[in-house]
């Protein structure tokens, strides 16, 4: 947290179904419906989630993601985040607090593989969803489905990936802490996961030659036996699987991936690896792509580098 | 346990390469060693099990199974089988006693798909591997690799599968627990698992063009963790994976399939269904193969049904 | 099952207020309400049980254990079973059909520990609950509470020990699993642990002045992630805590005990050892009697062999 | 990490008898021994931590904790820190590089509550224990006993509580993430866990009339599962167990605790709440102190608030 960047804060996706993408969200990861806004857009969050929402649903023609956006310390790191993305040489705009319901001002950027990333320091604060904020239960007892607990992280495709690494590392202070390099080719980076905490990841980004596409948003469990439990359901509900459960050898971490009605890949996942800002970065092969993603095939199956939205 | 058969007691493996075998069973896997006879033959168990050994490797030509035994109650019950045997037209082959080391007397007989199976009364007891047998400990320490506790079943793939369960049922007292029939054509039955416990198979079979063919050999862990470590060490070791982790639909299992340097294929697993005698069969619809045989992809990869030995 | 008893079928409870009685095995412990009968006993099961109930909820002034009822294979083992218990010099009442709804002739005797236990050969059979008989999913999403699936075994106090061992096992065909032995008093026993099945106990028995007392029911639970989450339910609706989580020495399951709102105490597990006809009796020294019973601590507390329903 | 604080770095510990302690931490905790000095100290670590080293064992006439370290992020920010202290108010010590080997140098501090804290810059960096910095496995397969992953934190007890906490928030940076609060009391703080991370604690103190006391040390295991290990090998090695396997309502980890031979108190856990810079403090109230430190069993035991080193 260099440069006062928290964590991600929300994403907002684009759905061809509102209602069934409600059920995928709410029912099936199991993240809390909060509230609907007056363009139809409906607000989800993580029980575990202090913020009022992190998950964003608009209704739209195409799947994907309209931007994600990282919580910043304050406002004063927000106007200096601000005047650094400016004098980087990016386009800011800003979109006027309450936009979002409950947010403050956004500053919203595009990075060079072409995503919409936002800055914002302000949003409503409701504690965890389902315990009191004055001696807290361990969990509350009424979560649906997966029962996933944050929003974590996405994972990014786009072309220009050093720039994308660039202007996050330099500008918003975010840390490598893995990366995927072919060493064959002049350690032409194709994958780089970066953080802005000790968690392995915040936002990953993969080399890809169209421009500001998802791989996935990613929300956390607390264990194994929850990724099988999310494996169950997946099969229970006959929602489409892309792979899993498994494990990563980027970050190590649990997983599985399947996919929304409208064809945004969403990830589950448990544990993963830590870092801290004197770690080294951790760097896979490209020889070793297959390890790298899913760790116990050891080679990718065909949707990984084609599927996003 | 209607006929005095206990349970799975051995099973016999040909191997190409004995001592790669020995890493995979042993190191890998986490079977004890316990013995090799002047044959050349390894034998092994799980830490957990009472009898001196339930897995021989010998070494041949070609991979596969030699015979798979069942343990019966006692010698007068070993005799009352091998005259219902005989009685029911098998050709009933008696091995002496010793032919196995510390095994008493067998006897062998072919079962209509094609396998050798065998019934034994008696073997030399060593009670469980690095525990006490008087106030004993949870477990040993000092297991290796995957802490396979027991050598728990077979799936064995051949022709005249309702050959196959008529003389396991009718002469044996095994229980139909499970199946897979074709509803629309004449519920024709594609997949038998049977038991004499409470276990949901003891052994299963799958009808399939040739005779007497393995599909794997499967070994008990605790947990659905430790068939994530069975996962990672897979990795860790390149070890050919097959599939997994994953959950059957057929009981429910949590499971990983992998091959032996021979390719035999191995399967580790946790979990699954429990019967008694007083339940209905479990049944699965063919066109639900998929999710039956792979719970979480419902759709059969291209080993499942070709790749045996 | 040497004499075709095949498993614990149901006990009754007696319990001071139905209505607090039924939040304690319905919603904490998650057994499935079935049905109420004129008398008004409630009856629960849990969900993998095939039998249409196993634990029937009797509003009395005391609480304890009115009855435990073994299912046997048939109704020839049924009488098979009476006759022997009349030999062996038992007073055996007949309980006409439908006295507990569903539930067929019912043969009640007293063991020499002064528990009424039942034999009966016939029960409604409804299926898993939740799930199809075809093509079942591997759990039902409603589960209330510890999802507790299927009632297990009981432990009774009683002061003829070695009476009812001998009823049980040469007049039942149960097999002694497990004991524990002063071997400094002439290998006085202390407890014995008995099975009829490859569970490591169906039903155990611990030497006690009174007659006829019951030290706990017991239910499953798939994993120690569950015992963790009855724990945290426990604490979450204030429950009165006996000890736990932690792990039994006596067949290593993996425990927490608990009181429901009479007195009467609960135990949730998962684990535990098997057992077959031919493993030897496992024995727990009386000098170890703390580390057989609580595994970690290796002490008892003050209330294990004292408080009795 | 306002202030520049990365993380807890290192913790010495005296023992009364090197060679048991160094089993107790290497052989049953599963820490790494690696290397010993010519004061006759031993540095061991856990496998996941990138420096050399992270505990380190003197022996002594008396156990306790002699110090605990926190890594900064570079040499500027521990001379700025060290100008803090000093305009605090504190005496600052300066050790030289290679007083400990491979640390480079370190500023020594005492808090209010009278224990010895350092800040340091520099310490050799081995990489993760057992596996590649390139393409690195899951996990190294050699570990012992607990497989303890890494030093987390230390609770220590002392008197001015509120001195200590303002010195750790405002001097160097820490965040006060849960505390323990007097309602009855004008908000009297009886506890406070203090972060630089999003860890619940990276070191906690409890008020208490001595000064200077350790409570315990910590280590982070994986998994509940992985807890359940560690209390099996507590009861198989006759380690002195204080609590646990249990959870504690303060971070919502899930724990046990025990003792090592020379009176310190280890812990080892698994899970935990984690906190950000905007959330806000989670408050446990006095009259719930049983619930917060155990939240199953909801009372304190004996030793909690007395056992002490």
């Amino acid at each position: 947290m260099r440069k006062g960047v928290m964590r991600p804060g929300h994403v907002q996706l684009r759905v061809l179904d509102l209602e069934e993408a409600v059920v995928h969200y709410r029912d099936r990861l199991g993240l809390i419906e909060v509230q609907r806004d007056d363009q139809g857009r409906v607000y989800l969050k993580g029980w575990t989630e202090i913020d009022a929402w992190s998950v964003v649903l608009r209704p739209a023609d195409e799947a994907g993601m309209d931007f994600m956006g990282f919580k910043v310390l304050d406002e004063a790191t927000l106007e200096a985040r601000k005047q650094d993305l400016i004098d980087y040489g990016c386009e800011v705009e800003t979109i006027p607090a309450g936009e979002l319901d409950g947010c403050g001002e956004r500053i919203r950027f595009q990075v060079p593989t072409g995503h919409f990333l936002e800055l914002f320091a302000e949003k409503e604060q409701t504690g965890k969803w389902g315990v009191h904020e004055n001696n807290p239960e361990a969990w509350p007892e009424d979560l649906k489905g997966m029962k996933a607990t944050r929003f974590d992280h996405a994972l990014l495709y786009g072309d220009d990936l050093d720039g994308t690494v660039d202007l996050m590392t330099n500008v918003l202070g975010f840390q490598l802490s893995e990366q995927v390099i072919d060493r064959d080719n002049d350690d032409f980076r194709l994958a780089a996961f970066l953080t802005v905490s000790t968690k392995a990841h915040d936002v990953a980004f993969i080399r890809h030659p169209e421009k500001g596409k998802l791989h996935h948003t990613s929300y956390y469990l607390d264990t194994w036996n929850d990724v099988l439990r999310a494996a169950d359901l997946i099969a229970m509900h006959d929602i489409p699987l892309d792979i899993g459960p498994t494990r990563h050898g980027l970050t190590h971490g649990q997983t599985i991936y399947f996919f929304d009605p409208s064809g945004n890949r969403t990830e589950v996942f448990a544990g993963g690896d830590y870092t801290y800002p004197d770690h080294p970065v951790t760097t896979w092969d490209a020889d070793k792509l297959g390890k790298a993603i899913f760790y116990h095939d050891r080679e990718l199956n065909e949707n990984f580098l084609s599927v996003v939205s």
